[in-house]
């Protein structure tokens, strides 16, 4: 059994991470922390949970993380940078859900995330667990860095494009929409029930910091910097992530070809038939990513619909891919769940 | 491997019996039917199952039903009862998830239904299949009648005080609500997005369907015919029911204790601690029944909280947890799934 | 024109009195009030008033209230009890939405609100403001207590059964939801979108504030004091109230016609025919309260079902009802909006 | 007093004329046409018009619509084209909430709408009734054709910029999202609530009718034929448009002075201070378009986000803006509600 700690437990990432665990045949969480609620059982807080998660919180001081297998950190951004050298040093891997390792351009990591960075040479070390594209080196790696939800849906959903050079990559287009989950678990006005149902707005419009996450992965598949805008929206639901991506294309393919045969072993990525329009529902509590490929009007603009769930493949359970990838486990360990739909 | 025909496969508990049957370890569907869209790819209907159920619906005349071990009707009312007898007959266990057979008076039923019952004896063989009062029964059933969802609360909701004799039956009253997956996956004007959601409404105030049911279950373990209010309500959600429960005490007694005790051994029901308030999420797509019990301004009048998923412990979870019962499995079996909140 | 200053004016009943002020023929906002976002013009808090609302929030100190025709306070409970008794010496009206004077027991009021009441003595002379009740003692009030969302819904269900004395008074139930608008606009883990959105539960079930307040106004109409149980519930919705009432019948009447009797002269209390159940949505916006009456298979129990607008009827709407009433207008004036539906 | 004609009442544009025009002090509904639900009282079908509209509906060969001085049509595609031109010569003037006559390419009108029009004259005749584009030629029309809900606020959203020639005309992207009264009030299954609330999706993704609309709009504005990629998405709400539109830029200019300038005398329309993101809300049960513009990282493209409620600007309240200018009133009367929000 792989000894999990998970460090943040409060909120939404801790909990799902919980969920999933509770399904996993082969890890079991041995702690969980949280600064504030320390002591406080994790079944009280979460009732989805009586009955299958009998932890409570502990204070990250009496944690003892070190007798792990494994770390989560589904804390805030801007703490896992300060403990991982720590675990890592001792032999415990670790795996951020936050933002703390996912740029490598650490200037440009503490431009958009207003502090500095406590662990810059941990950075270059970082693996980013993007498993479709870097299966490979998160097997041996003893950190990584957990995608955001956005940056997920969006460059598997650029991916094969990209790769295949036929559209151009100066002219990117991301409109995305998240539930609230996204959000977090923290009292705020603007995502309040009374405010963000029945409504839709964008937000961030001028820059999000998932922009430069995007743009680092996207470059990297183009082997040369891309020019993206991306405008993210908040939407009145719980969970899911949707992205409508625009690329205009410079050189003819069979599109719908070009999906099937990349993602044709990934387990987690499900390419459309075409004339599809996935919905955010069909992936709800999965670690799935469905996908669909449109031409209007046989133009020269190439649309690509990507779904994911935002607290699975766009979090939790993107996490749990990458700890089963790195412990050389069933990729679909604990990750099996159908789709709860409707 | 337990061999599963589903007739009546484009519904809501269908589709919900599939996503449940897809993680079960000793049971196989290998048939499904629909009148209306037989050739179908059930994955191209519900994408949910998309790459997890590979089956099409098929004709029921195509079906051969009897060479299954079980067979669950998620049909309309006034289907099973034309086909459960043959079935029967052949040795095949049937469940039905409709109301068929859930009213032993069949005058009344047909009064409450409309239409005239085709299998009257088949009713008095019917083991109505709410376990945790009917286990013993269920185990040798041919034939089970599957609960409803407002049933299912109300009757497990009102269970420990009436068996116990603490309230004054002839005085029930039950405040009900449901998530609109409840009225079915059929073109209504009613149960439309924008005619149902951000409204909330009684319906059925003067009559419904599931109010004889509901009386004859508490007839039952009271020993003689109860006096009953039942009020269902349509919810602005998906998934879920809430049934807040009035009795008026005739004996003192501790309420907490009661239920507690009556349900220790009970795998899906979970007793809440005291002043708790269960919410429909913590049970979502789980097989559970959430249960917390108030005594306000310590008057005499109990207050019981009772939530389930509609869909699962009101409907499709109950009728796998009947057939693991029928076929001396372990309950749990398939109906593991942690609740997915958020 | 009045001369109208609101106290508190960034919560929800803060702009919907302004929304329906806008619209006022005969009251003119002259100056609004906050401590937290003094300077801030309003439009820039709430932009569905841009165009429309050209004041900015002053700070409580540089208000000038006293040169207003009329005070609301739509602040928490506690504010207005101390700032009351200056501006009624000075002459100016005062509406209070909050619940510092809606209790005549100020021992009582106490006990449920946690604090000591600086203003025990004008507690007697404020004036419940429940205009289908007190209308003529409204016209002269010099303090209103505007009701709470919930008292206003159930007493208005209550009203006739209770004063023609048909239903036992002891034994009156009260079952009601509001939408989370209700909760405020103050930013709380419990009513983020991402926990109430897709959920149901019951809250308060051993006691809420609003009790006390419905149980004075009941035992009012019945001339002795009623037994009432109580219990909330919260919608996954932004507005609406819904309350669904018991009561156990003691003589035979007509109700349908005791209701259209009762309600037949007031303009915002509309009884619904026979056999209908009123949505939330069909007053949403609006100061209306619908109000259907069903008596279950003809037995001992009535059943009410009542719906308002928790943020109009339960709160600015019928503040601006009593303003009408305390200054001699037509009490429709600047309610006259048609529900929003769908 | 104008007399007004509507026919085709049971849907929800049907429903929302109504209720603006309640509040309208120059015109009053003399006749409200239904096929199907002829001889029942409008207030019955729509209770939140109970007390506030007395119609009944009638059967549409009973409705004598010539007396009318106006008559729109809340049709399905279809049903106008047959009986314009009748009223057009009978003096009564024709407003059309459908299609018939939006697009004047009568053959690429016959393709997209799959029938054959019948009445191709009458469409040279008509005016498309977009008051920030075509306000002289509405006020002579003897036929209107007010626009699509999507067409509305992508035109109004990228008008500024096409008319300066700032953006290149042959790249155009617009996103956008609708809640799903958008669909219409007909019972279908994609829009129940218990599919499509807590979900999102695009549709229509390869080509939607409202694409040619759009494209003959912008084209118009350009001076020549525009390349646009149009992709609608359903949101889990009930109300609103929300669109996100894309442009590269082709010529340096003050975005937010252009669209400030453009509109600054429009009543209807509310450019927002740089920096903001509409929000559906924001406009709910109103007239007004909100319009924010965006230059993410000072690149080298404009984002425009724009939002109406579909019912409103988006179908109803353009009516009757634009019958207000065709019969010399204040454009604004009937249309002065404050948005409802929260």
């Amino acid at each position: 059994m792989i000894k999990v700690g998970v460090v943040g437990g409060t909120g939404y990432t801790g909990v799902e991470l919980l969920r999933l665990l509770c399904c996993h045949a082969e890890a079991e969480v041995v702690t969980i922390t949280s600064r504030g609620d320390a002591g406080t059982a994790v079944a009280d807080m979460f009732p989805s949970l009586r009955g299958r998660v009998d932890l409570d919180f502990v204070a990250p001081a009496d944690a003892d993380l070190e007798r792990c297998d494994v770390v989560f950190f589904a804390t805030p951004n801007g703490i896992a940078m300060q403990q991982a050298a720590g675990l890592v040093a001792a032999g415990v891997r670790v795996i951020d859900l936050a933002a703390d390792f996912r740029i490598r351009d650490v200037a440009l990591w503490e431009k958009w995330y207003g502090m500095q960075h406590a662990a810059p040479d941990l950075v270059a070390e970082a693996v980013y667990g993007l498993p479709e594209l870097n299966r490979e080196a998160i097997r041996g790696a003893r950190l990584v860095a957990n995608p955001g939800c956005y940056p997920t849906a969006v460059q598997l959903g650029f991916l094969p494009l990209i790769e295949a050079g036929v559209i151009d990559p100066s002219a990117l287009i991301a409109d995305a929409a998240s539930g609230a989950s996204g959000a977090g678990r923290k009292a705020e006005v603007r995502t309040l029930l009374a405010e963000a149902s029945d409504s839709f707005q964008a937000y961030g419009a001028s820059g999000h910091r998932h922009l430069p996450e995007i743009s680092q992965g996207l470059s990297g598949m183009a082997g040369a910097r891309v020019g993206l805008t991306f405008v993210p929206h908040l939407l009145p639901m719980v969970r899911g992530i949707h992205a409508t991506l625009y690329g205009r294309i410079t050189r003819e393919a069979d599109f719908q070809a070009l999906f099937e045969q990349r993602f044709a072993d990934e387990p987690f990525v499900d390419v459309m038939p075409p004339g599809r329009h996935p919905e955010t529902r069909s992936v709800r509590a999965s670690n799935l990513c469905r996908i669909a490929i449109h031409r209007p009007q046989d133009g020269d603009v190439v649309v690509v619909l990507a779904v994911i769930d935002n607290l699975v493949k766009g979090a939790a359970g993107q996490a749990v891919q990458n700890m089963n990838i790195m412990f050389g486990l069933d990729e679909r360990e604990g990750l099996d769940g159908v789709p709860v739909s409707p």
